[in-house]
């Protein structure tokens, strides 16, 4: 895509300094510009490379004053990331519209009911009385299963897959090779070691505004639902086990795993790697530091970290005296030594 | 899906008190009941629930006698939770005898061979020469490699992958992205610093009753077979390396990863995130705790944790003095200062 | 498939001792052979497998004198496990020629170029500009995003995906599952407490050889590229975030996590389950070991262990304590005692 650098101008309501006619077609780092791109100059740590930058166009503060001759074309706007964070809004989303109609081959059961102004992309399946909002996209080789329902302005990318009688709320995006509502992980033990499965008849539920990665899997309630509630953020490689609810507003880094049957509050953050066991209570507001396991139920705005978890600052003094730990030991044995000789002395001073 | 109550009693040998015409579409938690649905009590903690459920059936146990009115229709069985149980089997399979057919378009190689009652979902490959059983159903977008075969009463959700030359048992079930007999991750170091792939030719065996997570991964052997025997249940999120033998009846919980030829044998159980590293031996009966990190072989049954794991009872006790290793070392620079002081007294005294 | 014991002979010219019209159709080890396969003989530990193995061609180095009578048919090269291993290419070259063509249904848009002697099999779809190049092999369901472009002599297996404009080098193997340009992890708080999505415009390169494991995901950059050098091998289920640089002839075990912006140099390597903070730089050959958490930049030729990870000696020397710290805390105590008794023999002493 090609724009004109006075519609962009127009579009952040900005006041260009240089030259109007100049097209470019990509964006670039400040520091890294190549000519044709826009860059975008906020933090002044960076001023220097205003000077010298081959950016054909950089977004500045209006209260910027620059003190060297620059070359890029200018456009003065009152907050320089934010206008350069809705110009990368505008450029998805114009891309995203070129995404739509039904390809073929696909497959909607006649059952189905689909929304306006959808994308199916070739080899989507769509089951038996799933229902699709509008301006829903669904890329190649996504699977709805039966009684789905989808919400209005989702995209799921290709080959993602959602279990029947999943629900899924409006904007969410779900990334390839997500798995939405696969079997829980419940089977009874019998007498003679085997195995019986346990039937995992509920679903998973994605409330509004939820976005799950590449891979991650969220396994369905044994009978009731897995919830992640409104604007939750989920990374790649995650896997949510069955009977979980996570709050509202949760941000969740790559590789971590909740067990079965925890609830998490609203807006906490695991970082990567994270493991937290079945049937836990996770207040709002705590934060989980990356490869931490926590075993046990945590109140509200904790921070904490660790394997097992306990409260940050705990964590890093322990961290800190584990790092020296054959110092510690020398030095025990070394008072073990002096005590033996102190001992010594005064028994030879008793005799 | 509705059922009468008079329908479900006959099925469990059960007998009716109350209104006998009822009808129920779903199943609750008694704690959580609703109007249509059927519910169990079978531990007595719950057994307050009963006199206020709105579920508007409840099985009990025959022994079972109600100190207050109840409003729901009751059925009195052997034994509640079974008989729960069994209803939510009955379910699971009344719903998987509606997935039946082979939808199009699919792809099945002239030279497959498919066996009786089989579902095909549209999308879903069987590639040259594989052969697939009896009752078997391979849901949308799945792909079976050249020559694989796998057996009767399988289910293979959606998109899951079996590279060529897999064998899969009997009544395994194979959740949505795995994909099982992937290269093993073996590479020849070159003098440049280059790696050389080492052509990995095996396979990988699922046997009998084997049951694999969402986006797990089963590597295929190098020149052999990498082995899950029967009945063991692998969680979502796996990896399991080249050569590896995991015996019979395992369970292995999610993110967990298993490096090239180590083998497991019965009936051990893997808490999340464990790894364990290459060419090791696990008896029976081994339980690793999660996040615990296994570097050695391990004989029958132990307990372990840790990284790098260690006996249970160990690892809590070193645990417990971990969380407070500052004070530890307090106290060790307490000691050092009352060693100190005590030698000068005695320096002094000798003066 | 089938060869002649002579064929082989030929191929890796050595010489036959035996029957030379023997035909095999697998490979075995020398401890495990079976007739009709061909084994062989380079570590001299196994040397009395070759006089009992059921194997009916074994390689042997020409340098070698059996000590007792050999059933089976000899085959003597310079360097057995070369040969070995040539022959192991060969049959997996062999078998993937076997693959060729475009099968239907696929998807092809009418702007993407494909090159000559392509595989693509059915449900496979490549978007608008994408390019393949020759002699790559697009398995069944793969999805290749628009803009995308893919080098020469590539294997894309079965369900593996690639979103818009990410690059793929020459003789790059990616397996199934893998997810390459998903969105980075990109969310700005807002102060209601809910998250807004910062735009992921960038893609993901993978430089020539590079090969990525089954349902691995690799995240575009958010405006520029993260970045896989030529050589680099990725196993299962790894997590690579956006802006990453992962250098030339990196080997990255399964199920290990990279944050975002971080830098990796050459020729390192990650055991299983590794996690790296973001906007890390990793020097050259550094070793990091299986379940480190790495927080802070390392620089060339470490090798470090542990969450946080240090050098691997103190790791080990800690480790060693670690596992001894009840010990360590009763000698502690035991000292604590021994002082107290000797101050008060002290004061009674002095009394």
């Amino acid at each position: 895509m090609d724009f004109k650098v006075s519609d962009i101008a127009k579009f952040l309501n900005g006041e260009i300094v240089g030259d109007e006619n100049i097209r470019i077609s990509n964006v670039s780092k400040i520091e890294e510009g190549k000519p044709g791109t826009l860059a975008f100059l906020a933090n002044l740590k960076y001023e220097n490379y205003l000077y010298s930058t081959k950016a054909s166009v950089v977004l500045i503060n209006k209260t910027f004053v620059p003190k060297e001759i620059v070359n890029a074309t200018l456009i003065k706007v009152d907050d320089a990331y934010q206008a350069f964070a809705s110009l990368l809004d505008l450029y998805v989303q114009a891309k995203s519209l070129l995404k739509t109609g039904i390809e073929q081959p696909s497959y909607i059961d006649s059952s189905a009911f689909v929304g306006e102004d959808i994308y199916v992309g070739a080899f989507a399946y769509v089951g038996k009385n799933a229902k699709i909002g509008n301006n829903t996209k669904l890329y190649p080789q996504v699977y709805i299963g039966d009684d789905v329902t989808v919400g209005n302005d989702c995209i799921i990318y290709s080959g993602a897959k959602i279990y029947s009688d999943c629900v899924i709320g409006n904007r969410c995006i779900i990334h390839s090779g997500a798995v939405i509502g696969s079997d829980g992980f419940g089977f009874a033990p019998l007498e003679n070691g085997n195995y019986k499965k346990i039937a995992q008849i509920g679903n998973a539920v994605l409330e509004d505004d939820v976005e799950i990665g590449a891979n991650t899997t969220i396994d369905c309630g044994t009978m009731d639902s897995t919830i992640i509630r409104k604007g939750s953020k989920i990374d790649n490689l995650v896997q949510v086990g069955h009977n979980c609810e996570v709050g509202e507003n949760n941000v969740i880094a790559a590789l971590s795993g909740l067990a079965g049957s925890s609830k998490v509050g609203k807006n906490c953050k695991f970082g990567g790697q994270v493991g937290l066991a079945g049937h836990l209570t996770i207040g709002d507001n705590v934060f989980i530091g990356a490869q931490s396991g926590v075993a046990k139920s945590v109140s509200s705005n904790q921070i904490i970290l660790g394997s097992p978890a306990i409260d940050i600052k705990d964590a890093i003094r322990a961290i800190t005296v584990y790092k020296n730990l054959p110092k510690l030991r020398d030095e025990v044995i070394q008072l073990q030594k002096e005590i033996k000789s102190l001992k010594e002395l005064k028994l030879n001073s008793e005799n």
